[in-house]
């Protein structure tokens, strides 16, 4: 075939780029994922635009920085008006639909402000960042004293599982991330508490939310008439709690953790941002021995499930007739430190927090040429949007996405590429900023990576920068060295560069602008001259003669 | 009173910050607006962020800089979901209306996109820029071989004529911007040609524009009931075409124009962009002086009849009760070359173009310590719509509004300060980024000004500096002097610093983010946490115990 008809978009969350065979686990084994790399192109130094999972999926669906669209963090409204990949697609006649979690939280203001009804298809598609729904579910059910963090999130799964027979207020934590206690098992040892993550949680391996979402992907195929469409299939794990059910709670122990990478240098002399991260309570859990060998086999045994449910995905897709008329994207939304770096979870730019994996299979002849090669090129978590805007046939924008098509890589061709990469954190709503007494507009982090060194902007503070070559640990900041002050100069320049770019003339392309230029001299407008005799006769014929009577138009 | 109840927002097209007898003009006598400013303050050093009628128009209405609302170039829509200064005041209880001109070009594929219908009240203000229209007339009846400009613009206004007996198929040009010819007094003498500048319109003083919308601007008040307004009073003229209804086109003669200032240094080692406007049609023909000699007394006379209508419409607020209850504002969307500079019309960044008129009289007595003084510091014409905001008693929204309250300035009290001010401009659809084979991005100019420097950056190309306080009239360019790289280094710096600030969060206040941290502990997300002892109680009451039985919310 000459190019797939539809797109397969599978995001994993909190998935670390390392943690596949593929890439290199020496203990995580992942055929069914590998074996797509096998058929596709893995391209290896993908960078999110955000280690943050709303930020980091605005800059997925929009194709644009978070600098652009201005969803800086979690439950920060993406405004109404930003598109996403949803509108660009259905442009060029591809559905858009979600089935999982989209972090998205809807501009009501907005949505209010301009008169866009929620019972609309259109004010469905904007309170859900563009795409039709199958099943939202951000995997997000926690419960506090404040109330749950997303009221409605995730209730069709727990009717699910109460019509399965675990009766619970909350079955997503009392069952699918719940084990139970051994002296009484009735009582619950949650997966929050990270003691017991390699407890198995209290649910069928059937009925935990990765092979649920894989069953509702599955569903939605089986109806899809003939319009092409775009499946974005987003699951919650390996993200916390990490937790997994039985066979996966038992699959690796504390002998496949991969030694830790850190260096009591990083301590001594760390950035500001970065001591007060390390020093908060997740970097201390995640630095202790005891949470890194209950965590990490059950975020292991939580990914060998997902590649199962790979394997049984991509087994439907073979035995349906789509294999070869789908391009299949398998990606994450940021990483995880799991202990590097003294770290836990996200929010800074060291590697396992800020790349992610990518795999994409193409199925046409034109991608033959690289079936199971590595792409080392930079590549940004916007570039999606316009690749699979490419795919759909659809007229590339680039006055509104802010990414790159990766078509021409999986056909083996080399584009004129960019020469950094660009990342963002605002901390503002983390305790650190308060530690730090940082301002809203101070509390903002820029990565800018190239092939050799990853550098960091902290507003009004001091940069940090890593020689990826040799230091690819990233353990030695070099920020004050003087051997160095050129290759800050050029980071800073870049990062300046950057920021100035044009991103919100949104409303007209660089062909118009080209094709139009100011558009007024055929309209009657006159500048700059002093007599008929210095004009060609067309434009002044309106304005020589005597008044023509009126009216005209 | 404590502070007065609505804004009268008067903004002229084109009129130079030193065209007033009150900013110094040696034979422009301009008593009224002069005793405006006798009556307030004069913000003698407000820029334009952009030295082009429709961007320079959505900051002003916007309060945001063009790199923040997109709207580029004339004509470029400003984007569905972007707010104006009418919607952030109706929301603070103030009505906005508009008389006269905006410039505005609607984003018609927004509005489609999101369902929002024109023939609604919400559809309409996004139509026209967040205000209710009294009279919309952007004074642009320009007709050439491709059609109008504007194909709805001042049909109102050309209906007024021909009802007044003005027969024509466009009065606006053939009348009210057109002379006769002395040969053949049915002949045109077309406004647009420079050389009948002196001659006068066709047209009775009172059915001329500036009087028209003076009129239309009454009407309004009169009607107006109690509740508070804006009234967005925006006159075409002293806009080209340069031609004034008698008596003011004989008021002023060659001998009333002031020297020109420019050097011939400044052609001979002139910065790309500028050499490249000296040298096009509109910069060659104000460069020669039977163009200046014409075109100039016909603007001077343009001005005084804008001051003497500003005296009728004074005279009304006072006798109406409306002089001690209204906040004044006298501005422009940018100011005229005039041939200073070897330049015309505006587009860069020279004193004559990017630097308006700005006085506002506040009638309240908090104001009474500053009336009459002139305002050193550094406005910029985002820190309207801040102001009225302020005025009309809403709450500041530095997330959204990029602008500032002039209000502390008004009352004699010293805020902290901006250090500099920015302008922008993109030349991308002016035929001098064919002649610099510019594209588009390429196509771009920032100004960065402080109190003592005047710094350019040029995307692609070398800067320019001026030394404001050595080299007032801006004409030695030090962009390559050794004694100036810490200035340039620093003026790069700003221009990073504010390149890379946050103008897209504008769905949450710094407030907000403040207030409301992270949420999501007391929302039951329980990181970093081994076991149940780490951590309070009440957020773990949910995650302890056996489970609730269900249904939950």
């Amino acid at each position: 075939m000459t190019k797939p008809k539809n797109v397969l978009f599978i995001m994993f969350d909190q998935l670390r780029w390392d943690y596949l065979s593929c890439a290199g686990h020496p203990h995580l084994h992942t055929p069914n994922i590998d074996a797509l790399a096998a058929e596709g192109v893995r391209f290896s130094r993908t960078y999110v635009q955000s280690p943050i999972c709303g930020s980091s999926r605005m800059s997925f669906y929009t194709g644009r920085y978070v600098h652009s669209h201005g969803a800086t963090w979690n439950r920060v409204p993406l405004k109404v008006g930003e598109r996403t990949m949803g509108d660009h697609l259905r442009d060029a006649g591809m559905d858009c639909w979600l089935v999982g979690k989209t972090h998205m939280k809807a501009d009501d203001e907005g949505m209010e402000r301009l008169g866009i009804p929620r019972d609309t298809v259109i004010g469905a598609r904007v309170e859900q960042c563009g795409f039709d729904v199958w099943e939202r579910d951000d995997g997000m059910r926690p419960e506090g004293p404040d109330g749950f963090y997303d009221p409605k999130g995730a209730e069709t799964y727990n009717t699910y599982l109460r019509d399965k027979g675990y009766d619970s207020a909350n079955p997503w934590h009392d069952y699918a991330n719940s084990g139970r206690n051994k002296d009484d098992p009735e009582e619950m040892a949650s997966g929050w508490f990270l003691k017991n993550s390699r407890k198995a949680a209290v649910v069928e391996n059937d009925d935990s939310e990765t092979p649920y979402m894989t069953s509702r992907a599955i569903e939605f195929m089986a109806q899809a008439d003939d319009t092409p469409w775009c499946l974005h299939l987003s699951y919650i794990k390996p993200h916390w709690p990490y937790i997994a059910p039985a066979p996966y709670n038992d699959v690796y122990g504390p002998e496949h953790v991969i030694p830790v990478v850190r260096d009591p240098r990083e301590q001594q002399e760390a950035h500001p941002v970065y001591k007060a991260f390390m020093e908060g309570r997740v970097g201390k859990a995640f630095s202790r021995n005891e949470v890194r060998e209950a965590v990490i086999p059950a975020y292991m045994g939580l990914i060998k499930q997902c590649d199962d449910q790979m394997g049984r995905l991509f087994q439907w897709l073979k035995d349906n007739g789509r294999w070869d008329d789908t391009l299949i994207v398998v990606t994450s939304d940021h990483g995880d430190y799991l202990g590097d770096h003294w770290m836990g979870e996200k929010d800074l730019f060291h590697e396992p927090s800020v790349k992610v994996p990518l795999i994409i299979r193409d199925p046409s002849k034109a991608a033959d040429g690289t079936r199971g090669t590595v792409c080392d090129e930079l590549v940004e978590a916007i570039d999606l949007a316009p690749t699979f805007l490419d795919y759909a046939g659809g007229e590339a924008k680039p006055h509104i996405l802010e990414g790159r098509s990766l078509k021409p890589w999986l056909h083996g061709e080399t584009p004129d590429w960019r020469d950094f990469a660009i990342s963002e954190y605002d901390y503002s709503q983390k305790a650190e900023a308060s530690m730090l007494a940082a301002t809203p507009s101070q509390a903002r982090l820029f990565m800018v990576a190239d092939a050799n060194w990853k550098f960091m902007h902290a507003e009004g503070l001091r940069c940090q920068l890593f020689d990826l070559q040799n230091d690819p640990d990233e353990l030695v900041d070099l920020w004050d060295s003087p051997d160095h002050c050129d290759i800050i100069k050029l980071m800073y320049d870049r990062l300046a560069n950057w920021a100035i770019r044009q991103s919100q003339r949104t409303t007209k392309s660089d062909a118009e602008i080209l094709a139009k230029g100011s558009g007024s001299g055929g309209l009657g407008v006159v500048l700059g001259v002093y007599d008929e005799t210095e004009i060609a006769l067309p434009v002044t014929q309106f304005y020589r003669g005597k008044p023509r009577p009126g009216p005209s138009q």
